[in-house]
């Protein structure tokens, strides 16, 4: 499917804020490792266009803009959420050790773990710089108490999922909690900081907030789907990328949860070991989650999140062709095939 | 020498502080990792009292005060302050390989690297939303502007020092500019927060703020120092730690500065090897150390940037009782052989 149109429409202004915020930074490593991984340089330092979808901020924009608001107020506010994002990437990467995202080689594979983890810091507090930048001392203030929680919720959420990764009895509504965090928290900052720089009322950001929530609940069972099921030549991932990984992603924590005794041993013995999964193990999982009908209870789930989202979106009253192109972007988050 | 009365003082309202910020966090893993690195609790959850000296938020709620403001006003920067200060030796840790701090197990050496990452995350993320507590809101934003350039500048320090890693000729005033963003732009953020919570004229801010990185400077020196000719028997690490670690402190950088010829070509050969260093060259570092007078030249550094800092203490007109704990506390950094 063709991406929204909203991405590529404000993609040039985003970029440009994204770019004066980085410029603020002095060293010449700093500078280049993040020039790098938000894909405006490759390692060399040479100009590069590998910059991300922009999903979150692209989100804020319209709930400003559809809240009344003037997208140019929400800039700052977007652009803060997508350095917390990439934050988390870089971080991420180095916790996960992987060494590829999209194709390219990840911070630390290039510069070290440790100046990755300096590279995560530094957009951490770029993303607070860019928030203090609001036209409005009153909107900055709540944005910035906003992205903090919801950012603390994020890196709780990571520490939960790292905390899985040694557990075979995670159960669904752990799961749930975990990504409602790790995934969830940041799109519905997104969603509400855009109305909060449009100054709407607290009942169009809570809703928007809530609609935030459920697509990024969509969004990521959406990307654990991917992660099994997804085609190599889309995704870059070969199929059952995730199953090599031994990730807990839902459709494992579903089927952990529903397997019955001796396949339920079976299957937390391929999770609970650390060495090269097998093809006789990988095939077994496969076969496990067919029979328990795992694909079809993810792609249930996402239809829940989904839906609710729209409801909240709908309560939110947000004017109508915005909520359109919200829609467009909540479509084309959950049919994407990569 | 006698700890200054005010690190006591303070320590109660601004543990107190501290922990009611920590409460915020919601994942036992998350909350165990930090509460026991703020020395709270041992490793297993029990009630430890191993805290820092907590000289930063200290100093932030010094200047406040000496600046007619009521401290309680300051105690949220002042938290913020030193949750800023955690998340840098935390993620330090990670980086360095460190396994101890202060004779006890580091966080990653207890959680593994990845939930190290996650705790320092959170301590940043709840530094922010400390400042937000600041019971006025201009003033909140003005110290979240603050505190986030410093913390940007921070992160580059730490940039530049793992960049030096790699480096033999570093040279002395690219070494002044890396402990000046790595160390001393948090002491500014300390001294310059308590005097915007107190609502002081910004030159006061300006001056309190010079005299915090200058301090901060003499402490990194005096730090340096103690990790080549500390006694071990203070600092818990043997005499010559650093020269083992092959830490480019300034008493190296001056040598490799200073040494001709011969010397500096097998200086720079013991930092470059990555092998253990042996007995021979700890020997040769120290005697090279000695005939080149790089200690007496780092107890000079010291007290430039002290008087300097003092000299600024001075001109911010400081209410002379809060003006001479300053002091006291510039004198137990500087003077501290642990």
């Amino acid at each position: 499917m063709q991406p929204p149109a909203a991405l590529a429409r404000y993609q040039r202004a985003l970029d440009d804020h994204l770019r004066s915020l980085v410029a603020q930074t002095v060293t010449l490593d700093l500078s280049r490792m993040l020039a790098y991984h938000l894909g405006w340089q490759d390692i060399s330092g040479k100009p590069a266009t590998h910059t991300g979808k922009r999903l979150r901020p692209t989100l804020c924009l319209l709930a400003c803009e559809g809240a009344a608001g003037d997208p140019a107020r929400a800039l700052p506010a977007a652009a803060a959420v997508e350095l917390v994002h990439n934050f988390s990437l870089v971080h991420d990467d180095v916790q996960d050790r992987d060494e590829k995202r999209h194709g390219r080689d990840t911070v630390w594979a290039v510069w070290g773990e440790a100046q990755a983890i300096n590279a995560g810091d530094a957009l951490l507090a770029l993303a607070h710089l860019a928030l203090a930048e609001m036209p409005d001392a009153e909107a900055a203030a709540a944005a910035s108490r906003i992205l903090n929680q919801r950012t603390l919720e994020m890196v709780e959420g990571q520490v939960m999922d790292i905390e899985f990764e040694k557990r075979v009895d995670i159960g669904l509504d752990a799961y749930l909690e975990m990504i409602s965090r790790k995934t969830g928290a940041l799109f519905d900052a997104a969603l509400s900081l855009g109305a909060v720089a449009a100054a709407a009322p607290p009942e169009t950001t809570a809703a928007l907030g809530r609609c935030g929530r459920r697509l990024g609940l969509a969004f990521q069972v959406r990307d654990d789907m991917l992660g099994i099921w997804g085609a190599e030549s889309r995704t870059g991932k070969p199929v059952g990328a995730d199953i090599r990984r031994r990730k807990k992603s839902l459709p494992i924590v579903y089927a952990l949860d529903r397997a019955e005794s001796d396949e339920r041993d079976r299957l937390a013995a391929v999770y609970s070991a650390s060495d090269v999964v097998s093809e006789n193990d990988m095939t077994f999982v496969m076969r496990v989650l067919d029979a328990l009908g795992a694909q079809g209870y993810c792609q249930e789930q996402a239809a829940i999140h989904r839906a609710a989202a729209m409801a909240e979106l709908e309560a939110s009253a947000l004017a109508p062709a915005f909520a359109a192109e919200i829609r467009e972007v909540a479509d084309f988050l959950l049919e994407r095939d990569f």
